[in-house]
Order: C-alpha cells, then structure tokens, then sequence
C-alpha cells in the first residue's frame, strides 16, 4: 500500500492519523481553528488560497444572499420529509438540497460559466475596456440567441422590477476594491440582451452572486457548490423551526383533504 | 388566502415578494448582506439572535473543525455519486450528506441532548459548582452504564490518545469567556466515566464541539443540522478537486477487478 | 490485487467483467432475463433462493400494497424536488424515498423486526399452538408498555375503522397456503393490546405486509428495503405524472402567497 | 376547498381516506392486490393500461437486466453512507440512486428520447419498412455527429465485444411478438453509425432494454424511471448484504490509510 500507484488517492482537502488532522494543508487544530471562518475555509478550500479580508466580506455577502427564501419547493421538501423521518436530519436536508437544480440555484453555476467562458473567448486574462465588454457580450448574446438559449442571470420570476439582492452585490463589489471584468460582463450583456431582444430582462441576485464569486477569486467550477452551502444553512434553519411549528403535516393533511374532494367531483383520467 | 387559519403557515426563516427580500425579519440587502457573516446568519437563523462577536468566532471554530476529515465514507461516496451524475452537484453532496447519520457527525448532536438534558436534569439555568457538577455528571454516567448505553462525546477510533481538536476548542471558549457549563459537564463526564468504567475515553473532536456551540447559545436540537452546514463545505471542496483529479472512477475500476478475481477463486455463498 | 486478503470484497449480488454479467450467482441473460420477474429477483437477492409461485404472489400482493397512497408528504416532497431539478429525476426519486422513515413506510420495518424477535424469544424455529403463541403476544405486548413503547404494526391515523389492505392480506395469504406464525402472531397481538389498553387498534397494511413477508421467508432485514423498492414504483409514477400536470409549482405558488398573507398580518416572532 | 379551482391538485396515482385506498384508479385491495405484480402496477401507472402478459414479459426481462451489476460507483456510495447512518436504510438507497445520473442508468433515458423523437421526424405513428428504417437512422445518426453528439445506446466501457443482454432483449421480444419499431431502429443505428464513423460500437444492454421498453408501450419519459425502481432492487439487496459482511468500512480503512502513505511521501499540491 501507499506505492506509487497510489497518487490518484491523494486529496489536498484533507487527511488524519492518530494524532494530526490536517485541511487544505494546514494543521487543523493550530492553523485552521480560531484562525478561518467557515466562509474564509470554504474559499480557501476550493481555490488553494486563503481569501484576502476584502473577498472574504464580498464571498459571505453573496453567501447569505443564497441562504434563504422562505418556503420554496426546496425548503417545503426538506420539511416535509422531516414528516416522515423526523430522526434522520441529515436526510431532510438532502432532500431539500436535491431541488438545487437547473431551475432553482442551478442558474448561479450556469451564469458563472458563461461569464467565464465569455471572458476566455473574449482574450482570456487581458483585462477588456469598456468598448471590448460590449463586443464581447454582444456577441456571446448573440450565440446563446441564435442556439435559440437563455442568457444566464438576467431576469427573475418573482422580482420582475428588478432583484433586490443585485445593486446592493455591485455597491458591496465596489466598496470592496473587486467590481471586476465578471459583475462587469453580467451588466453588460445584461444591456446587450435588452437591446438585441427589446425585453428588458435585470441581472438577477444568483447571477450577481455568480459573478461577485468569480471576481473575489472563486472558480467557476466551484460557484454552484458555494450556493449549496448556503443553502445549507437555510434548510437547517427551516428543519429547526419545523420541530416546533410543523408545517409538513397540517399540508399535506389540507393538500390530501382537497385532492380527495376534487377526485370525488372529478372524472377519472 | 392568508385567512387567521393560515396561521401554521408562517415562517420566520424567510419570505419574499415581488420588490424585498426578508430573512430572519430582516431585509436581506440592507441589513444582513455585507453585515453578517454566512456562520452569523445561521446562528441567527437557529437562534432568532445575533451571535457576539465571542460567540460567532467560537461557532466558526467549531464549524471548521468538523467540515472535512479527509476521505472518509461521507466524502467518498460524494465522489463516487459524482462519477455517475457529474451534472447534478447537488446529488452528489447530498449522498455525502446521507452518510452523516449516526456513526459519523450524529454523535455531535446526541452529546448536544445528552448534556442539554443532564443539565436540565441537574437543576435548570442554575450554575452549577464544582461538586455538583460532578454529582450531576456521575448520576448521568451511571444512568447510561445502567441502560447498557455508551457515553456520547467520548473515545475517537482513531484518536486514541486523545482527538486534537478537543483542547484547541477548550482554550478558544476560555479565550472567549465562554467556556461555560456544557463544556465544563463534558469534561466532569469523561473523568465520571473513567472512574466508573476504569477506561480512559477522552472527549472527541464532536462532542467538545457540540457542548462549545451549546455555551455559545446554539440550542441542542440545532446542533446536528450546524455540524452539517460545515461538512457540506467538505463536500463541495471533494467535488471540486473530484472534477480535475477523480477518485471514484479509479476506485471503482480498482475495486471491480479485485472483486472479480475474489469471485474466480472463491467459493460461491 | 485479488489476494486472499480481498476475500471481504466479495458480493454475491452481482459482478461482471468484459463477457459475463452475474447477478445472485446466476447467469443474467440466460438464468434470470425471461425468467424470474423484478418482485421474484428481489427476494432471490434478499434470500438466496427462487421464492416458491405462491412466495412470489403473496410477496407481489404485499409491494403492490406499499406502492402507493396518493399525494403523501412523500410524494410531495418528490414533485417539488422535480420542480426545482427536473433535469435529475433520480433526485428527485432519492428525495421522495428520504421521507420513508420512522413515520412512514419505517413501521413496516419495525414489525417485521418486533415478530421476529418475539418469536425468537418464544422458542425460535419451532410452531407454536394457539395458547403459547397468546402467551408470546401478551409477554411481548406488555414489555413494550412496560417500556412506554408503542407496539409496531397497529392502529392508522387515517383508517381507523381498519385498514382496508390487513384482511385480504389474510385472506391471500391463507389462499397460498402462507398463513403462517407471523400473521398470527401479528393478529394475536392486536388482540392482547386491546386487552391490555382497553383500546382496539386493529393490525395496519404495514404491519400485515410485514408479517406476510415474513411468512413468505424475507428476512426481518430485509422488509424496510423491500417497501422502499414498492414505494420507488410509485414515485417514478408520481414524476412521470408531474411532468404532465404540475403540482409542485402551483402548490409553491399558493403556499408563497399565503405565508406572505400571514406574515403581513402577523406579528414577528 | 376541494373547489373547481383544486382542479390541478388531481392526481391519478392513488388515493385514500378513512375506508378505500385507491390505486391508478382501482380499488387497491380487491383490484391490485393478488392480481397484478409489482411489475404489472409500475407499468400500469406510468401508461395507464395494464400491460398484455407478453408485455409484462418483456418488461420485466429489462427490469431484472437492470437492477445490479455488482460493485459499481453506485453500490459503493450505497454500502458507504450505510456505514456512516446505518439506522437510515432509505438514506443509502437513496445515496445509491443518486449516482443514476448521465453517466450510469441515465443513457437508458437518453436512448429511449432519442428513438422517440427519431421515429416521431421519421413519420410519426405510421409503421417504416426496412429501407425508410435505414434513411431515418442515418439522418439520426448524421444529426448527432455534426452536432459532436455521441449516439445514445451504444457501446460499453466493459463489454467492449458486445454486451450480453443485447441479445437476449431482442430474442425476447421476437418472442413475445414484440419485436417493434424502436428496437429495429436501434439496431440500424447502430449499422449506420458503423458505416459514418468505422467503429462499430454494439448496442448496449441499457439501450436495448430501452428500446424493447418503448416498444412494450412505456412512454419515453417513464424510461428513465423504470431504470431506476430496477436499481433499487439491487441496491437494497447490496445494504442487506453489507449488514452481513460489510464493505464500507473495511474499505475506508484500506482508502484512509493508502491517501495517508501518499500524502505522506508526496509533494503538497
């Protein structure tokens, strides 16, 4: 055991004997406790670097911002499978975190993609002026049009008039020197989209999250984890106040009273 | 709608309408995006109070201290779901998740009711002295040898001699003035079951972390659910570093040949 | 690779390799495609023998009992998983199965594993008559009031009066010739319970399902899992018909709008 | 409530109340139990019909063809989280389906869109002779390799000579006299994808089972669903398996302490 053969089981992440644990490197106890907040762990484990103090602070406000939002499909499955398995909260949660998909949170990923992507077809690392952005969003939109797609991160079913979260992520992102080329790019192609389609479409606060994430340094490929973790910390929330003021079980007794009321009345299929 | 009947149907965790965002009876943009941390809105989230600044870097502590253990089940059957599903991040972190149950992670939680409750046993919110502390803790440990259970919070697999992260956790409450009663009885425990059992079972990684959270304010019945905030930030980091430098599809190649020829020379069952 | 050492890789269950596909020790194209069905392949895997053709009947009667209960906390958690993730209907299937715990579907479970320990304790292998097995069932009934245990396998929130699937459970096992110890011990149960409680809570489908497994010669371990692949049936069934006519959006949408009704008029807590 | 308005709270699946538990609109106890298999009801719920016994056949012939293929990255992830949460059956089979993504089961999925909507561009319901069966596939095929698409349903990372279920679902459906459209245009997918690109890839099991599934009458979209109550059977035999003779643990002692030789003598990354 432990031959050369056995590098693919390396993980940096980390590792414990009988006397250490160790976490993205560092010894836990000494270098890690007390030292790194969770947000501040959480970056440093997907990006290898700990977070400067400025993209910590814009890292935890996106993060809250995901946290929550009331009694989505997400949170309402978490609760209703604490109905059913109330010892198993770990099940509950991954219940709620399994609704994390291509329509809700999904979206955080798919815009940190495409403004990632954009960027590398657009010259990679060279910073773009104002003139370039706007070619560059065009022409993305453009693709995402003619493949008859979405652009990603504009538009919000519930905030039609605008998603609360976005100007208060650029303020943050300006306030904390790191409004960079990705919450740029999302503005932009937010505007080039307008213009192409003539509907007015605002950044929404999944991809102004997405975009803050990556100009604070974060990969695209970690974006959509990040949103899950906050997520987490919702749903435990919502399971903590379900074991008090259930809302699992008063529903689906309604929901089974009504659904056998309209099958009563009802044709059968 | 929205009749007095509806009543059951209120949330504090979160709600949102067309212009605001609320979580936590606050308005997400202006007061908790860039004002808490995301470790501070689950404190506040679980506890309907903002933590102290002592309070927040002790939880912090303890959340970094059970985010990741390197590849243990948990974290290796995140990666193996994503070897079949790398589309659906969110399924791959919740079979990490599902594996938190009560061998790994469960354990913080039932030391969090075991001391909730020997405590409330021992008179209430009262402090407790030195000695009925250890009256308390002895009566609770002769409780449990009698029903034939073990003594949460105590004893590692792997830390024999000792988990590091329980002193750690220790002089950070100290450091913090909060080194209250949970951590003082968890410690009374272990010495009362030493005497009684004359086997020495430290106070694990877990269960100084769960009476830490408990000095910190953290009601016991939210213990479990913060425990798995930090590890889904474990996960996410496997599944990152899974994406560029995979252990589950070498594992599984691995395991299916040995298993093949365990199978050509074995006896069939 | 394959040393003796490896022998605890072994899985009867199934293997492969570049030719072959075995699955319980059989050759999967020519011994069991075409000839065993999914129900009579399941209990091979659970027990390692061909159920007999009335095992097979009583074991389909009692799956097709636990498939389905129309719109369960369970399924609803199913729907609105799909809502959000469409994309990953094993999520959502995963979702809907994480709901089938101590509440639901677990009782099944818990029967099995209660009869099969009262008979263990009343002599084991051999049959009992009618007076021993009334003496196994009030010694066992009042062990666990003794120990402020309900007892498994009795009474239903719903189907006070009886639950409509216990008697033809009876009649199709006594039809197969598998009435057997399980069923009437399960039977005498209710009947010392309401003996003991002055209550008369009659024997649940749950409960007669597991007792019919039993007598149909599934291992008491095996029971939850074999409700567990009933209920998948009916959750696929569940996400085929969401797809079609969507519950979880428009139950989102109204749950929204009423918990928004409540919170204007409510006092924060 | 129960109003014209709960119209879409109507489900078909199942029903109950105090004294009738309904099943795809028939009486569960006189109706399904002791009258149709777990097979026959699946079937049953997602087409609305109850199948012809040669149907039923067929079905089940690719359900057993599914349900296991050893210790896959699915069955591993099922017996780990058992190791971690052994009291939460349904967690781990829950974890297990979880790894049903793009990569395993999903292609059966894929297979079974790909050959509906080829048929359906091809002329729809109308029946195509050999010559119109070879122009639609090579028109298929040519639209997946200029979109860089593979073609679903074919080829094997084990079974790279062929697999051997292929066979077996075609002799098996020829005869049961359900030898279709959608498995004859499978197979001529696969001729035309060997003359476009000169690799020949057979068809797989997962795709033959597919289409013999379309042309037992099950819907595309109920394919991938099907796959997945298969799966479960396995995967509950593998968690009463690991009860016995466990895997997981055994297996992350043997991981924990190869990553530890490795970290040991390996570079940090």
């Amino acid at each position: 055991m432990g031959t050369r053969d056995d590098a693919w089981l390396h993980s940096w992440i980390g590792s414990s004997d009988a006397d250490h644990i160790r976490v993205a490197g560092r010894d836990l106890p000494s270098e890690v406790m007390g030292r790194l907040t969770l947000t501040q762990l959480s970056y440093l484990l997907v990006t290898h670097r700990e977070p400067t103090a400025a993209q910590g602070r814009l890292v935890d406000a996106v993060l809250v911002s995901l946290a929550d939002h009331g009694l989505t499909p997400s949170a309402l499955a978490s609760r209703l499978t604490y109905t059913g398995a109330p010892e198993s909260i770990q099940g509950a949660v991954a219940a709620g975190l399994l609704g994390a998909g291509s329509v809700f949170l999904g979206p955080a990923g798919d815009t940190a993609h495409f403004l990632a992507e954009t960027l590398a077809l657009g010259g990679g690392e060279a910073e773009l002026d104002h003139d370039e952005l706007r070619a560059v969003a065009a022409a993305a939109v453009e693709r995402r049009r003619a493949a008859g797609l979405r652009v990603p991160g504009l538009g919000h079913p519930v905030h039609k008039g605008g998603d609360p979260r976005t100007p208060r992520i650029y303020a943050l992102a300006e306030a904390e020197g790191l409004l960079g080329q990705h919450l740029r790019l999302l503005a932009t192609v937010a505007e080039m989209q307008a213009l192409a389609s003539g509907n007015d479409l605002p950044v929404n606060g999944a991809g102004a999250g997405a975009a803050a994430l990556l100009d604070a340094g974060v990969p695209a490929t970690a974006v959509r984890g990040m949103a899950l973790i906050a997520r987490t910390a919702g749903l435990v929330a919502h399971l903590v106040e379900e074991a008090e003021s259930p809302i699992g079980m008063p529903l689906w007794l309604e929901i089974e009273e009504r659904a056998n009321d309209v099958a009563d009345g009802g044709d059968e299929v």
